[in-house]
């Protein structure tokens, strides 16, 4: 013990059942000694010069500061015209990589055995861009945008997470028989890029046969990059595969450090206050925090102790097919982190 | 038997193992006396005048005559420039609903039982609009064209299909959160056609919380309706819940009963000509276009006869776990139709 300096990280408990599952997240990891300052701070967004929507400046300032951040669910916003806060945050700190580990959990049943991939989402363009027209009453456009800059940039990731993550191959998911042009620059970038990994393994697949094989044995993935939309859409069906948002973490990293990791689920305001939410996404988003941040040993016994509590299925909240509250679950983890130390 | 007057219907045999399944179809047909009269049309794209791509005439003006078509696997083109042929019918007919039903095959074991649902993709826009653009160097963009009159008219499609076929709901898939205005103008076209079915339960969904749904538990889904793109994905993942495009029926519908039904895995060219192929994807399609043309006896009847033998696994070809060849498969079936008369 000791011997650590403690870094900030920048926490963002987030609504509904976020402030729950962020105390459980730091109960543990005080049981776990990681050496973390918490700086709480809150994300609604306001409106600056202009008028244009911003996050609030001392959530600004303590990101800038932290490079950091861990955030709970967000609830969507209801005025029109507010932007969401998830894809605000992704662009305020230019957070290009989604990557969202899918391993199957030892003892949590679903149909599928030995999941083992990475989704690898380009953050900040493609069908995100948010430009659309109306180009004639009852005729509307969407702008897909796809830059050489953000291809090039994601594929170096997914290649760079491939080697130091002991993965063998990436699988770059395309429409380019259809978007023949952006999703075609999309695959030239990765092609290239594939060049300099020889690494690693390079494939390329269209996006309807990832789903299709995906369905029929997931086992065949390991590292799958893709634009923007595609990764929505298969980041989630893959965390289906291993049981749901409530036990998939996630990370959004941007340059120079900068990241922002996050459970995905809801807020689930039916349940918010009454002790009885799944901390595990949370805490998950937490390791891999952790990880990004060089601290592997505390993030593998904080795993281990969640991954023991789950597989023991003696102290589990009730989405996780138990019976216990989220205070209960949480005290398991840190008993189990401190009898690991 | 007799009583019945003759149809034509347009048949396209396609590449690879296309002749050997379309041949097993036919068998099947007359073993089912299936009052179907076929004519054989190659659909080898030409270059019409002004150098457009386009169908070979013959082919044209037998479904022009006919209406109604059935169609094996197409190569994919090689040629620059060279049209997808599976698109350039759907243009060319505007068949403007691609209709899958997934439903779970007794005795052909999946991680999946009891899915019944049914895929209705918008097939004429959207992602597939074919127009991009290079903005500046290294910057592209795809256009998604979404209208007031082509999702109006898919929206009603599935209503009607939903009434028709004593299906309860339908649910309309959709990313209106980031596509606000082209899937916005897509999913006010359902809700206002909703308003004309109230025997019929409309919800709407997200994509991807459809994806993550879907492979949690497909049985709580019913008739889906969605744009293009996101029908081309949410179609093939749903045929890998129930088996694969082996055995998953498909038919593309336009105005005026024109119609192609067709399977819509690939050409096999690794076993094309051996008697392997598994000729049930195209059965079934063809199984559908019956339906399509009132002939419901005749549908039922060979329907039965497939997955009676499917389930008795006694004769079946290699993909779906057994030793047979195709034309053994085939009799097998044929022996049944001719015992269900
Ligand atoms: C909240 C929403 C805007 C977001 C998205 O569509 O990207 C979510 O689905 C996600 O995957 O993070
Ligand atoms: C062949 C290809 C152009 C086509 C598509 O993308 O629509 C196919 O995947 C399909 O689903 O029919």
């Amino acid at each position: 013990k000791g011997g650590w300096s403690l870094s900030t990280v920048t926490l963002i408990p987030g609504d509904g059942i976020g402030p729950e599952i962020s105390t459980a997240v730091m109960k543990i990891f005080e049981a776990a000694n990681a050496p973390i300052r918490w700086e709480e701070r809150n994300v609604t967004a306001i409106r600056g010069p202009g008028g244009r929507w911003m996050i609030p400046p001392d959530a600004k300032e303590s990101m800038d500061k932290s490079k950091i951040g861990l955030k709970g669910p967000l609830k969507t916003p209801i005025a029109a015209g507010h932007p969401s806060m998830n894809l605000l945050l992704r662009k305020t700190f230019d957070l290009y990589a989604n990557v969202r580990p899918c391993i199957s959990i030892e003892g949590y049943k679903t149909p599928y055995a030995d999941v083992d991939l990475v989704t690898i989402r380009e953050n900040t363009e493609g069908e995100y861009s948010g430009i659309e027209h109306v180009i004639v009453d009852g005729v509307v456009q969407s702008i897909k945008l796809i830059t050489e800059n953000a291809s090039r940039r994601i594929a170096e990731y997914a290649f760079e997470y491939a080697r130091n993550n002991q993965r063998s191959s990436v699988t770059a998911v395309h429409k380019a028989n259809i978007m023949r042009m952006s999703d075609g620059l999309f695959l030239r970038k990765c092609r290239e890029v594939a060049e300099n990994y020889k690494d690693v393994k390079f494939t390329e697949m269209y996006l309807d046969t990832v789903c299709l094989n995906m369905v029929q044995d997931p086992t065949q993935f390991d590292v799958l990059v893709m634009p923007n939309l595609y990764g929505d859409i298969l980041s989630d069906l893959c965390a289906g595969l291993i049981g749901g948002l409530g036990v998939t973490p996630s990370g959004n990293i941007g340059a120079n450090g900068v990241a922002i990791f996050e459970s995905v689920h809801g807020t689930a305001p039916d349940i918010a206050g009454m002790d009885l939410a799944n901390p595990t996404a949370l805490l998950l988003s937490a390791v891999m925090m952790l990880r990004h941040m060089g601290l592997h040993e505390h993030a593998n016994r904080i795993q281990t102790a969640c991954f023991d509590t789950i597989r023991e299925k003696k102290v589990l909240t009730k989405d996780l097919g138990g019976n216990s509250k989220c205070s209960e679950f949480t005290s398991e983890i840190c008993r189990r982190v401190q009898d690991l130390d």
